[in-house]
């Protein structure tokens, strides 16, 4: 199982317009790289999950959890993609700290916090992008990495520090700072090639 | 400059609407190609252009064609781009065959087809993605290629054998075919290690 792990820093955690995703903390940004992680041509990644950390108002943190394996439904458009999100976060209001819920099939929303979803992988290997990290082509990936992406102002120094204390890798893609999304396309791309 | 040509099969040519781009003949297919082939993270890149090669309902073929060098006011999100598109199509009403006007700065609409694309670049080189081509880590690439993607229908057989016609070259991705968008992210990583 590959899993993303995409922290952000604004992206809402309460209902949003699918009219403006941008102005919802950048949740086109979310989407696109649900979108990314989840569909090869007219297929669904089943090997692949993707968790988003929403740290927007107005109640952060909140994660949702897409699963390849178990999703229905879902297609790689930014508006069917949000339409998802929308239906989780109404399911999410009454949520207790640490609860998760399934929302839909292939759909959990919980108020996990980056550093939680972090704690439960300890024994992982676990990966960010980075532009001074090992070259990805040359990387020594294991078998079901974690892999982290920071949104469009990327990961704090703080949580990098705590990322460090969990031995987490850097990984660079290039000198070019891309899309959250386009860095997910190549890393998949990589793992394929590898057979990972 | 880097150039990329997107062939759609029903991609429409009339008005349609932002909040269903999947209905538009996979208009949200073609938002993300030209979102994958023009932004990096918070910038938009100058080097690259991306034609699209409208085939659908009324009036096929019309060509959209976005230039990085040009393009003002654009943003990575689908709706955005897609409205970049209405503005072209409303302007292209009167446009008789081979005509190409500037809708905005950067986006240009003409009523050229994929066969006069490919003939305008005949002394360039032609790649186009294919699962039996040459795999791309290995392949030549020249300065300035020319790369054409299909959408999810792929290419059919007839375009296939025009392009052999002018020495287009296949270049494979590996084994798993991707969304169109994935293409170009992983093309445009390949070109960037490359400094090309």
């Amino acid at each position: 199982m590959r899993e993303f792990i995409l922290f952000t820093h604004k992206a809402v955690t309460s209902d949003f317009s699918l009219n403006d995703l941008p102005s919802a903390g950048r949740m086109d940004l979310v989407c696109r790289c649900i979108s990314s992680a989840l569909f090869i041509s007219e297929a669904i990644r089943k090997d692949t999950s993707i968790h988003v950390v929403l740290n927007g108002p107005p109640s952060p943190p909140k994660t949702i959890s897409f699963f390849g394996d178990e999703i229905r439904n879902l297609y790689p458009d930014e508006r069917t993609i949000a339409s998802f999100i929308k239906i989780a976060l109404r399911k999410s209001i009454n949520l207790k700290e640490k609860e998760e819920i399934l929302a839909l099939p292939g759909l959990k929303i919980s108020r996990k916090s980056f550093e939680d979803l972090i704690k439960e992988r300890n024994e992982r290997q676990i990966i960010y992008l980075h532009k001074d990290g090992k070259d990805f082509r040359e990387f020594e990936f294991k078998e079901n990495p974690v892999i982290i992406l920071g949104d469009h102002k990327g990961l704090d120094k703080k949580l990098e520090k705590f990322l460090d204390r969990f031995k987490a890798e850097k990984v660079s893609l290039g000198k070019v700072e891309y899309l959250a999304s386009s860095c997910i396309s190549i890393i998949h791309n990589e793992l394929d090639r590898r057979g990972l």
